[in-house]
Order: structure tokens, then sequence, then C-alpha cells
């Protein structure tokens, strides 16, 4: 693909009509700009714009369509896949500056916001108005913009869903400046194609998110979680399905190793619960009454009791709840701060499968002499899983990466899982995402991007 | 569009891939399969095949594809917009032999179906074991590749969403007979642009689905309707944004007005519990005790009381339900019944503008000198208004309906609401859609089908 690069002309033109301030050019960018949290890969834009309102947006794209400008839309670049790295240049739309919330709207149930808004603020707003957004993912401050661009699902997609199932409407500006409502404050549509939900789990490649109108609930008015020892990964993930058949819906069901949980100890500098025990469920409970919760927590914690759990531990007073869910919140960066370099996994298998699959993880850790810890949304079959390079050498590092992953991926398509629960596809996960939907759903959506964007510049290199 | 016509060659293929008794042929085809419920729109199919199985649909597909022979889907032909009639003739696929219910998987709480299966044999089989598919449109008879096809969404949708938020897996087949699996049994999925999502609500106009993978969720243990009446229509749907702020889900929000719960007496036959006050509402809470649903449901009771209500009545004995539910469901019927000839609109709005919509819909009645009796799904926005004829002359009739429908769209877009919230659009609504969300959208649209179908063979001249 051959692109326009940004000269002192397109420059002086931005300058005419955006502020100076919100003008970042060339070497005045910096090196944060030029990565993500993980993926490994770096490029640097060419020009960084933070624009203010949707007209701006609107004004920008009408310009990069005319010069064929690439454009990469990044929210707070905690991605893990290379989704908001500037891989061909040009032009990246920070959106630092769109972060307000824009309305309650109490009657309907809904907030309307800017998509630079960080995700742990919508959930306070949420929460000081007496209301919840359920959407959890462990990375709080991502933006709302960068939730929506991979569908985020975080920890209480058992009980109340993904980001997807929050997003009533979306404006968004098309490659060519066109602004476009879709959907509303409505909760029902059988209008056509579903536009929106393309939009969604998009990565920036189809239309540039610049308002969203989210689905909030009443909040919930008590909540209780429980950590649960186990002997082994296998006797914790046994007991999964049977929670979830037993008429409990748990809001949170998820898995840790005590290695997992040692990394954290160790990078938070604070003490876990208990780390006597090799393997560990941690369960939340929500719902209207004290009475309620209860019921359903006591029939978690009996099956899990009659079914090898050692113990269980009420997780009730807010320093617990703190250090049970901070360790939680840190595995992704405790994990890292452990080795030199890795990349990571983010499958999604059916949920009565988890077991065998942390099974074959650990054969390919053996196999391939690599370090591969891993936690998991036990509730909802999504596993997040690390190959650490430690000492490796580069060659090696990379043979064995590349081999691992390979095998990861095909075992989740033998069990009939896809390539990303939550993290999306970026560039760095492209080929097994092939090598997984197969080319004719690939076709299918080169298409689609065919459609919104014949000239490539939204965020080119990405997913297809 | 200029398609080939079904000739003996083309039958005799057919008669040597196929059983005969799966085959009708010209005249051998019913009076049914030439319209649905609604629409006004008539036309034969000239072949009409019953396939068994995803290979026969897509060796159908194949031959279709190749002689470019338009093709329609049809379900139980309970539809109202025309989306299942056989506008171009050709092939219509009647999915009634495809009406298994192939898997209940328990550890994953999904149930696979194909799609013939009949809305009301899958929620009685969920039941029967102790589960619970939550989607209840009144159409009970609709097969569940109807309900996707639609996305249809019904009484529960306040509480439990919609068709779509069911939907985790589609075997679909392309137009050019290739099959493909789309999501799985996984609840969270982030890999490339959500082609299932695209397929849901897509009227048969992409891909033939012959396979459903669909959540279920534990059964609620208990649940209670109310019935409230007020003085009148404002009165009733003031109440409604109250109740959604305080913090009570109920499962459903129903809104009848006292003229159409007298058409639906005359029709069944049957007395409704009350028919004292010009408004009612339906309202049902349910849940995992009666305690819950008790605290829930005198919530929303005691509200509506300080809110003009006139009384409420518990709907709690098994005949006292089947009264009220049962002319619930019959409304559509009983209005039709009232009436020469009718067209519907189900427009959605925001929920907290369904009172104004309701007093526009009665000025237009006046105006127009026409008879629009209306109910609603008052806690999603979701309302039915249905034009009736009565004994208006032809001319008169068409020019009143179009202008009744153009006023109607385009408050509802005024108000930020949709088209349609349930029905979709099939060839009926096909104007007022384009009318509602513009050029740029619906050349996305056509885009998105182009893709999918070159040949335009998929269900032809309908939604776009």
């Amino acid at each position: 693909m051959s692109y326009h690069k940004i000269d002192e002309q397109d420059y002086t033109y931005f300058q005419s009509v955006l502020k100076r301030e919100n003008l970042l050019y060339g070497p005045e960018i910096q090196e944060d700009y030029s990565h993500d949290e993980l993926s490994g890969t770096n490029a640097y834009p060419e020009l960084l714009i933070r624009p203010e309102t949707t007209e701006e947006v609107s004004l920008i794209m009408r310009y990069a369509w005319k010069k064929e400008i690439p454009v990469v839309v990044r929210g707070a670049g905690t991605g893990l896949v290379g989704s908001s790295v500037a891989i061909y240049g040009g032009i990246m739309l920070d959106m630092i500056r769109m972060n307000k919330i824009l309305e309650l709207d109490e009657d309907n149930l809904t907030v309307t916001v800017q998509p630079g808004v960080l995700l742990m603020d919508l959930a306070e707003y949420a929460l000081s108005h007496q209301f919840f957004y359920p959407p959890d993912p462990g990375e709080k401050s991502a933006t709302i913009g960068g939730n929506i661009s991979t569908n985020a699902g975080g920890m209480r997609a058992v009980k109340y869903g993904v980001t997807r199932d929050y997003v009533l409407g979306l404006t968004v500006v098309l490659p060519d400046g066109n602004i476009q409502n879709l959907g509303g404050k409505i909760v029902k549509n059988s209008s056509g194609y579903d536009l929106k939900n393309l939009i969604i789990g998009s990565e920036g490649t189809l239309a540039v998110i610049t308002e969203a109108i989210l689905k909030l609930i009443p909040c919930p008015a008590h909540s209780i979680s429980l950590l649960i020892p186990f002997g082994t990964m296998e006797d914790a993930l046994h007991v999964v399905p049977l929670i979830l058949k037993a008429r409990t819906v748990p809001t949170a069901l998820e898995y840790m190793s005590r290695q997992t949980i040692l990394f954290s100890e160790e990078y938070l500098g604070k003490t876990f619960p208990d780390t006597g025990s090799d393997a560990y469920l941690l369960l939340t409970f929500d719902g209207s009454s004290p009475k309620q919760v209860q019921t359903e927590y006591e029939k978690a914690a009996d099956l899990c009791l009659e079914n090898k759990a050692r113990d269980v531990y009420l997780v009730d007073t807010p320093e617990r709840k703190d250090s049970v869910w901070n360790a939680r919140g840190s595995f992704l960066e405790a994990i890292k701060a452990s080795t030199t370099d890795m990349d990571e996994c983010d499958v999604v298998v059916p949920r009565n499968k988890t077991a065998e699959y942390f099974t074959y993880i650990h054969s390919i850790a053996r196999t391939l002499h690599m370090r591969i810890p891993s936690f998991g949304h036990a509730g909802d079959g999504n596993l997040h899983i690390y190959l650490c390079r430690d000492d490796m050498e580069t060659e090696l590092w990379q043979k064995s990466m590349q081999e691992a992953f390979r095998l990861m991926y095909q075992k989740a398509q033998e069990f009939g899982g896809q390539v990303s629960g939550e993290h999306g596809i970026g560039s760095a996960k492209k080929r097994f995402l092939l090598e997984s939907l197969g080319d004719t759903q690939i076709q299918l959506m080169k298409g689609i991007k065919s459609v919104f964007d014949p000239k490539n510049i939204m965020n080119p290199g990405k997913i297809l």
C-alpha cells in the first residue's frame, strides 16, 4: 500500500483549522505513541491530532480521505495486539480531549459519552448516580472507545454480558468524513443490517467512534465474593459447569493458580489472603437483597465443598475485597514484570473445555521448555495465557513463541473456540484469525472493509 | 432484475438429488405460500423445496447460484412485512422439515436447533429441562429461524433482551452454497467483524440459516404479573420511566387500551379481568424466591398507586394468567378481525417518549378519520400500531394509509427512534427505512449485500 506522506502543506492546513495545542508533528510525538502495551509492534504516526468534537474528526477524515493518508485511532493505548499502532504512519487521532460524559438520561437508563472517557471514570460516575455500568475489563484505565472497538468483555460477562450488550447507539465518522448515527436510545431494533454491531469490535478499521449511548442498569445493592482453594487446577475447573448448571448465576467466576498469585504478591508487595493451594476460584454474587445473595452463594459454596474445595473464604470486608480484586487486576502486569519479554493469547473456548485446554497448555510448556503462566475468566471460557521469554535467545524465543501460538489456536479451534475473546486481532493475531476462520469468512470481512473504506485509510493492516 | 425461470430441466435435477415428497412444483404450491400474515404482498414461488439438512440447502444454493434463480426462505409464514414472500418467483425454501432440537448442552447452557423449530416448542422444551429461553414474541408459532432473521423481541425484552442476545452461533449457507459456522458455544468473541450479528435481522437476504446455537438461562423459579388500571393513556405511560428508574426490573411491561382489550374479548369470546378503565399496564416480575419477587412488585405497585393508578390486580392464579396473557397474545388477530383490511407499524422510540408518541397517533387518527388502535411494549418503547381500513374506499384507504405511515415514521425519527423494533423491513417498509436512515447507511447496506450476494439471488427486493 502506498499512502501520501504528510508534508508541511498538510501540517499548515491542519494548523489553520485546528488548535495548535492539539497538534503534534514529527519529533514532537512522544515514544509512548509508537506502541501499545504488549504487541511488540513499533511505529510512529507522522502527525498526532487531538480532536475535540465530532465535527473536527469529520474535517480531519475528509482531508485524509482526499489525500489518502492512513488514520489510526488511539484511546489510552492499553491494547495488547497492536490495533492502535500507526504501522503505516499517517495521522493518529488521540481521543484524549473527547473525554466528556455528555448526558445521563435517567428516564431511558442511558449515559451518552465521548469515546475518550476512561472505563474507571464511567464506572464511578454511574455508581455515584446509583446506576451500574456492568462491563468490567481488567484494564480500568482503558477508554470506552477502546472497549467498544475491541468489544471488551471482562470479569462480569458471566452474568451481565460484554461491552457489545451495553452499546445502544453510536455516532461515527466514516472514512470519507461523513457523520452517521447508528441505533439510538432504543432497546429493540430491526431496521436493516446491524451496522452498529459491525462497528463494535472492528478495532478502528471501519469508522471513528465519536460518541456512544450506553445502557445502564440499576445498581445491585449487595454483592459478595468467595475465594475457594482447590488442590489442583482440574478440581477447580471441574466445578465450574456444576455451578452454572445449579441455577446460581455468579457475576464473576475467575480461575487463578498459586503461581500467578505469587507473581502478583511480589509485583504489588501485598499479601493475598491465602496461597496454600495450587488453584483458586474467585466468585462474586450480587443482587437486590442480602438474603438473595446469601442463598445464591451458599448454594455455590456447598457445591464446591462437595466437589473437593478445601475451604471457602468469604471476601466480605473492604480490605479483603481490595486485596483479592487488586491482585486479580494486576495479573497481566505482574506476569510481565516476572520476565524479560512476553506475548499473550486470549482464546475463548466452550466453558466446559477450560480444564482440558489448560492441561494442553501445560503440556506445551513442558514440550517447548517455556514458562506459560495463565489465568482465566472460567465462567465464560475466555483464557489469558502468557508466553514468557525469560532467558531464551532471540531466535529460539521467536521460534518457540510461533510454535506455541500455532498449537494453542489450533486446539482452540478444535474445541469450537475462537482466536480472541476480548483483546481483538490487531496486527499480532491476523495470521491466526485467517487460519481459524478460513478464507471464505476473511474474504467476506475484506469485502465489508472495502464497502466502508475503499481507499483503505482506516487503520490499515489490522485484523485482515 | 432478470432471473432464470425454473423449467423442467431444473425440476428434473432437483428430483434427482432430493426426495420427491420434499418438492412442490408450479400448481402443487398451495395459496398459503403466496403471502405472509399481513403485508398484502402476494406472489408464488415457482418451486417449493423442503430441505432436510444443511447439505441439501448447500446443494440447492449451489444450483440456484449457478443458474441465477432467486431463493426465498420461509419459516412459519407469520411475518408481517413480506420478508418471506417470493416476489421474484424462483425457489422457496420451506424450513418445516428442519425442525429438530439437536442438542441440549447443560454444561455450556446452550441448545442447538434447526431453524424450523417453533418458538413455542423450544420454550416448552427448555422449561421441561428447567431452563429458560427468554425471547417471547407474541407469535408463538413462528420459527426460531424467522425470529433470528427479524431479531424478534417480544414481551420480556425489558429484562432479558431480544433474540440477538441469545444467538451464540449460527451455521449458514452462503448464496453460492458455501457452508460457514459463525460464533459457537462461546460467550465472548472479538475475532474480526461480527458476521453473526450481521446475519441476525437480515431477513434472509444474506444467507440461509440452517442451525443455531442458542443461549439458555436458569429458569426463574417464581413469577407474578400485575394488571394496573389507569384513567388515561397518559397517566399509565407517565409511570413507566418511574418504574424503570425505581431500580425494579420488570420482566415485561406492556401497555394496552380498553378498546384493544374489548376487541380481544370479542375475538376470543373470553372476558378480561377488568375493562372499567381506559388504560392498563401489565407488568411481570420474576426471580429466584417469592420474597424477591414480592419486594420488586410491591415497589412497582406502590409507585403506580402514588401516580394515579386506580387499583392493582395481582395476576396470580393460573386462570387469571391465562386470561390476561391470552388476551395480550391475541391483540393482532383481534384487531385484524375487527376490520376489513389493515396494515401495521412497529416503530421503536425512547421509552420516555411513548405517551407523546401515542398522543400523536391519536391526532393522526382524528385528522385522517381513520381508526388506529395500538398497544405497546411500553417497557422497551416498541409500539404496535394498526391502521384499520373499515369501510374506506380503496383509493382513499391507500392514500390515507401512506400519509399515516409517512407521519408516523417521521415522528419516530424526530424522537430518535427507528422504523422497526422487531418486525423487520421486508418489502413493505423499504421506503420508510430509506427515509429514516438516509442514503449513506442504505448504500453501506447495499454494499454489504453485494459482498455476500453479488448475484442478488437471496430474497431479492427486501430491506434495500
